[in-house]
């Protein structure tokens, strides 16, 4: 399906700059783009390629549009612009309703004719599979769970029991939402006994999970992720953690329990976020940090420890090793000075 | 099913105070429990709540009686306590044995008749399932694998070949116990030659193993999960390790292979424990550290760094690169002092 | 399967003492080996075992010859002639060619009569299964995939759409490769805009991908997996990521997008490598560490913080946050001395 410039323009909210009425039909890199594509440059890191492209046309920051003397959409946020082109080109296949004749669905389910079941997926009883969603190969909906309309759950995706998902929600593969909470009171003797956990996970419009991420059920009350979240791959999730809308955590992200996570927030990859805290809107943490205190935003926090040469890194930390030490060295030395400046007896 | 909070009291080991017959039918927070629903509070944090209840009864330590007027069980450990409690209202739904027909059992495989194989589980030739077990949606049972009675494989489960799973333990979602370690030779052009993974995964009673986390068989020996050991979410136990009984992991951990850790551990989310070290029982290590050499237990561990806000934080950072060169230039500095003091020619 | 102390001298490239024409049928660790086993050794660790074992033969170097009477292989690396013995006395079953009844593979999908498709796999339209390949239980392989010869998915694997997996590979149980890459614009309002992820993952030979680790697709070029890649479980590797030739990742690391990684590099585990860096080959990255710029091999890089005592943790960090302020008071010290030395009025 190709458009032309001048449709694409429109759909980016951008300035047109030449031909209007060539056909676009897909997106390309800077460096690979050919006549029926179109491009974009949103980082210095790459304009050099820009003057050089053979693209159709490009996207381009109004700073830049001398570097390339082509057709071009001008605009103040190519990044944005580019997703709103390339999300028209490349819009996703209509979804074809139906399910599969390997699909086991629970008599008791609810599923709207305009859903997809894939092959071997299973929708337990009582769920609720919304219009347009679609349930992917070999994924799991528990029973009384409810997918919203538009929602896509990818190959082997599990939503367990009585967890609700928003709409045009995108749970990838291999996640698992709805586990039980890691909850258990400590015997005497060490032993663990488990506390039931009893709460829902709840997803919000538009949130999209990452490949086996996994997201834990509330013990009392629920797991809440709020409209417009982004969650990376391999990120987890605990129990009665909420998390405010539009909110993007990077891959590997670990939440503990009961941590209350504001708006807008970016978690850098690796990052570690303390149980029962509270984060503010707006709050940036940097990746491989450990958020282990309650903070107000909007704000920028770290403490990620960028590695060195093993050498040097291993001096350094023999130091750190006797900080308090060489603190107390650092005190000592002041009061003698002290001393000698006052010309006292030492 | 309810029942009386006479009956509870029994089961939580608690005190009663007020109206024994009174009926409870659920567990629920405490600001949102009703008549016929039990709260309770163990922490000082959610003490303020206590007070305006309108649950139908409290589960108190003894030192919080005063603080609520009505019926209450009062105890040492209410969080104990209330694990009981939620366990017997809200106990799991009595297994329906049975296999469902789209099930693949092999011939050669041996079903507890009191065993419940979901849709679409998987139970390879030689495989052994326990009475009242459970196979989930979806889930992997590999050949000559051992199931103990009651154990739960959650949806997706899968416990490779040649592994023995106890009694009680829930496998969950995603979790893959029994993949093959991480074990390679290297030559002398880098390439990576494979060392055949020949041992097993071994796995006690009462161990509960959290979704999508991995267990990789022994190389040669077998890879063991003492007796009420629980792992959260995301954590990964490479080849050989051992895990002393009730240790408990929190989410997104590592074990490098052939570690050894001991009873009644308490390892903290996102922490790394390094291979072939050996962990003393009723260790305790602070989330986000890494366990590098060996320690002897009881004992508190960490090297947990909190994050601050990202400016100080890059500024101390500064500092700690240059940390060997400050400690140097104190050490000339205390010498320089001592010559002055002594007097001395400087 | 039996072998002779002979044969395996020659698969092994090593020297053979004793009886050559022993038979051996397995391998066993040094303590646990009888007869007709063989054992080795590698590492001072456990030499103490070795004049004790009871195998039928040791694997050893040269400079343990004397440690052990028995049969022997002698050899400069026996991690290595181990490998190549075990691989031959444990080589896996012959692939039984076929596609098991419930698997569901499309009609335009091609599939080798020498592969094996097992029970509920999935194989999608246009896809390629080569010869000797294996689908194992459950896995699905997406459209247009092409999956080499002899490579294998365990159980669960998934490879989504329009990827590519060379030769001779093995995709572990639960992995997921070609998700969508985490990109988003963002607009004014904090909300998220998806950009589609139009690229492929491009896998080599011989490459191995651990238990629920995720490699999402290219953005718009491809993610590339380099020949001989060994990765282990729980790995994230965003979008448009590069691994270089035989590099080898330990659990639990993650690399963020367009990161380009060299040949023969180690990354330990729990490591994270940042976005948009370039790591040269034969750089090793030790355990828990944070690679947040490009640096040149070879080289040896680290920020691992062993844990220590928690109250001396304390101790140190509490001066850690006062680095900065500290180094300022060294420098003031430092200057007074000066002053002090000089005669100057101070």
């Amino acid at each position: 399906m190709a458009y032309t410039l001048r449709e694409l323009a429109e759909v980016a909210g951008a300035v047109l700059r030449g031909e209007g009425h060539i056909e676009i039909d897909s997106v390309a890199p800077l460096n690979r783009a050919g006549a029926r594509q179109i491009a974009y440059c949103a980082t210095p890191r790459y304009r050099e390629l820009v003057g050089a492209s053979g693209a159709g046309a490009l996207i381009l920051h109004h700073s830049d549009a001398d570097v390339f003397s082509g057709n071009a959409l001008l605009c103040d946020d190519p990044r944005a612009a580019f997703a709103r082109v390339a999300g028209l080109l490349h819009a996703p296949r209509p979804i074809a309703a139906g399910c599969h004749p390997s699909a086991i669905v629970h008599d008791s389910a609810t599923v709207s004719p305009d859903a997809n079941i894939g092959p071997q997926a299973i929708v337990e009883a009582g769920a609720v599979i919304g219009p347009g969603a679609v349930i992917g190969p070999g994924a799991v909906v528990g029973e009384r769970t409810v997918i919203g309309a538009a929602s896509r759950l990818e190959a082997r995706a599990i939503v367990m029991h009585d967890c609700v998902i928003g709409e045009r929600c995108v749970i990838a593969a291999g996640a698992v939402i709805g586990g039980e909470g890691f909850g258990y009171a400590r015997e005497r003797d060490g032993r663990w006994l488990k506390v039931p956990q009893l709460g829902r996970v709840v997803i919000g419009n538009d949130v999209d999970v990452g490949a086996n991420t996994t997201i834990d059920r509330g013990a009392l009350g629920d797991t809440v992720i709020g409209d417009g979240v982004k969650l990376d791959n391999l990120i987890q999730i605990a129990h009665n953690v909420k998390v405010g809308e539009n909110t993007a955590m990077a891959a590997c992200v670990g939440v503990a329990g009961s941590a209350v996570i504001g708006k807008r927030c970016l978690v850098g990859g690796g990052t570690g976020i303390m149980g029962h805290i509270t984060v503010g809107d707006d709050v940036e943490v940097t990746a491989m940090s450990f958020l282990k205190g309650s903070v107000e935003g909007p704000g920028r926090y770290s403490s990620s420890l960028p590695a060195v040469d093993a050498d040097v890194w291993a001096r350094n930390l023999g130091r750190f090793r006797h900080l308090d030490e060489l603190a107390r060295r650092l005190r000592r030395i002041e009061q003698t000075i002290k001393q000698i400046l006052s010309g006292g007896k030492h």
